[in-house]
């Protein structure tokens, strides 16, 4: 086997371990409170991953866009929800095509959008899945009440070629209660109007370990669960010592005594921050501070570090956010322990549409 | 010819009439100062504007990466410099093989750096072209002296199959009689020893209509020129009405009277603020705010907007940083007005080695 020092820098780096172990850790909690996952394949856009996740007892996956739900259906992926409102023609065929190969679930959160798929699917013996998108506090999508969801799901159940299948929000971290409360009055309203959602899909990594206090939930979507990154650990979601992805780096000038200059920046790492301090963790060293990014260089503080790393130095490195990392790499290198197993394909990176 | 409105979002949508009008702007400024330029291919990454910018007069062209320096050449740009720090067996080898067919210069800022470049070009009759880097303000890579230049200089000098040609700096933003100043002395110094710089490159859009003041400079790498942002606006730069690039993108959702949220996130417009509010400007509509990115969605705020767009309506978006939209996209569509003239690859799109 072939070992890390045969990779260029910079490259993204997953531990196949650490993915298995990410994996089975939420379906082992899953199972254990009945909840099914419904996983969200952003955060790796890999095939091989998704059906992983499926063998391991996901009910299907999530996508965010027409084109990375292609990608997966031509891997043989056949459960597909895609919490968006699909709008305009083009993507409205698209969507169509899917719907004659794959099961696949949309969402609306408007009569604009509903009235685009009612145009669309208007076979009553193939009916398209609905869910309306409710905003339980993370304001972004959705309606913004019980009422209005009430409204909008008989919009759906009222057009021949779709089904009112349930709801779905993407929630904002830490408001489980608030989230719960929407989604049950919801519920509740819609249950006195005859209208039963059959699914209510929750979401979210930085919740996970309280997927189960939303009880009204029947599913639950996590994307970042898989690699986790620098934030998900701030959040306590898992252990620096469980993030799969990493960045390799090579460390290209030594300016001064407390800088170091390497060849991974924002193309590589990305400008997020979520609001932390720095631009990810760099495995070695600890105390040392990613400062500033430029496209291609990413500038550390080591005058906080004892240890200083030399020019020609390789680092690993934690970033802030996966799953942006996963979108501006082609390739991405497999590795157990530090023997590389295959570089592949990021196959539904850079689908934008 | 066919209308925008054929195009699918979110999509990048490059004014050819704008791009002509910016890199003429600067050649003809360049040509009064009798400065030559040397553009910064990765805000195209494009090899049809790489040979525009010489046909206009550019003496040839700057990439960041070997991958983006492969892919001009192969275009057949046949004179490019590459200001990095090129380390590692397997880069020193491409590097190589890009001497054997082109043009190419490279820098350096450390002895370690030389040493590698010394160790892989050894033929005194096809000597590679080496600039000191110098830290003339900026903080990234780069000596931080004059005299550690000279003494850099000796070491390129003394090596068989290397030719020492002089020095190159990205300066910092508005610290124009600073840089001037360091390059002054260095000089000066070199030319103490013997050791004349026959090209002194100096680079960035920001400080572009003052290139002429750094009067020890012999050219410039402009590289954001070609199709500005609002980054390079608020620097006064240029004007609104000549940014190049926009993102066309779709309102899905509606969900309060205040906010809209567009079909493009950070994988499309990126998290780069640059120290400004907010992530990008909406042409049509001045005063909304676009507050907040999540992957695939755009959060604005529209309640300083008397004006409110709806749901299906397209906006184009000026991005806060042009380069890295362009990295993002597999795809940019040419237009001019409000025609499709094509939508091409963009060739050197992700080159992250």
């Amino acid at each position: 086997m072939m070992g890390l020092e045969r990779i260029d820098t910079p490259a993204v780096l997953i531990d196949l371990d650490r993915v298995e172990g990410n994996l089975k850790r939420a379906q082992d909690y899953a199972d254990a409170h009945n909840l099914p996952l419904r996983p969200h394949i952003k955060t790796h856009k890999l095939p091989r991953f998704a059906k992983r996740q499926i063998e391991l007892g996901a009910i299907g996956i999530t996508c965010q866009k027409l084109g990375e739900a292609e990608v997966m259906a031509d891997a043989g992926i056949d459960d597909i929800f895609l919490p968006y409102n699909i709008i305009g023609d083009d993507k409205l065929a698209r969507l169509k095509a899917l719907h004659e190969r794959i099961t696949i679930s949309v969402t609306a959160d408007s009569s604009f959008v509903v009235a685009g798929l009612a145009r669309t699917f208007t076979d009553p013996n193939h009916k398209l899945r609905v869910l309306v998108e409710c905003d339980t506090g993370m304001g972004r999508c959705g309606v913004q009440t019980p009422w209005a969801a009430v409204e909008l799901a008989q919009q759906i159940a009222a057009a021949p070629g779709l089904h009112f299948t349930g709801l779905m929000t993407y929630p904002a971290a830490g408001k489980v209660a608030e989230n719960e409360d929407f989604l049950e009055k919801t519920k509740a309203a819609l249950e006195a109007q005859g209208l039963t959602p059959e699914v209510i899909s929750n979401g979210g990594t930085p919740d996970i370990w309280h997927a189960h206090d939303v009880t009204v939930a029947t599913e639950h979507r996590p994307g970042t669960y898989i690699y986790l990154d620098r934030f998900q650990v701030a959040k306590g979601v898992g252990k620096l010592e469980d993030c799969a992805l990493t960045v390799l780096t090579t460390v290209v000038s030594r300016p001064t005594e407390a800088r170091a200059i390497i060849d991974a920046g924002s193309k590589a790492l990305t400008s997020d921050t979520l609001g932390m301090d720095g631009f990810g963790f760099i495995v070695d060293y600890p105390d040392a501070r990613i400062v500033g990014l430029s496209e291609e260089h990413g500038t550390i503080d080591l005058s906080g570090s004892a240890k200083k790393p030399e020019i020609g130095e390789r680092l690993r490195i934690i970033p802030n956010h996966a799953c942006v990392v996963s979108n501006l790499f082609d390739t991405v290198t497999l590795i157990s322990g530090d023997e590389v197993v295959e570089t592949v394909p990021v196959a539904a990176r850079g689908r934008v549409g």
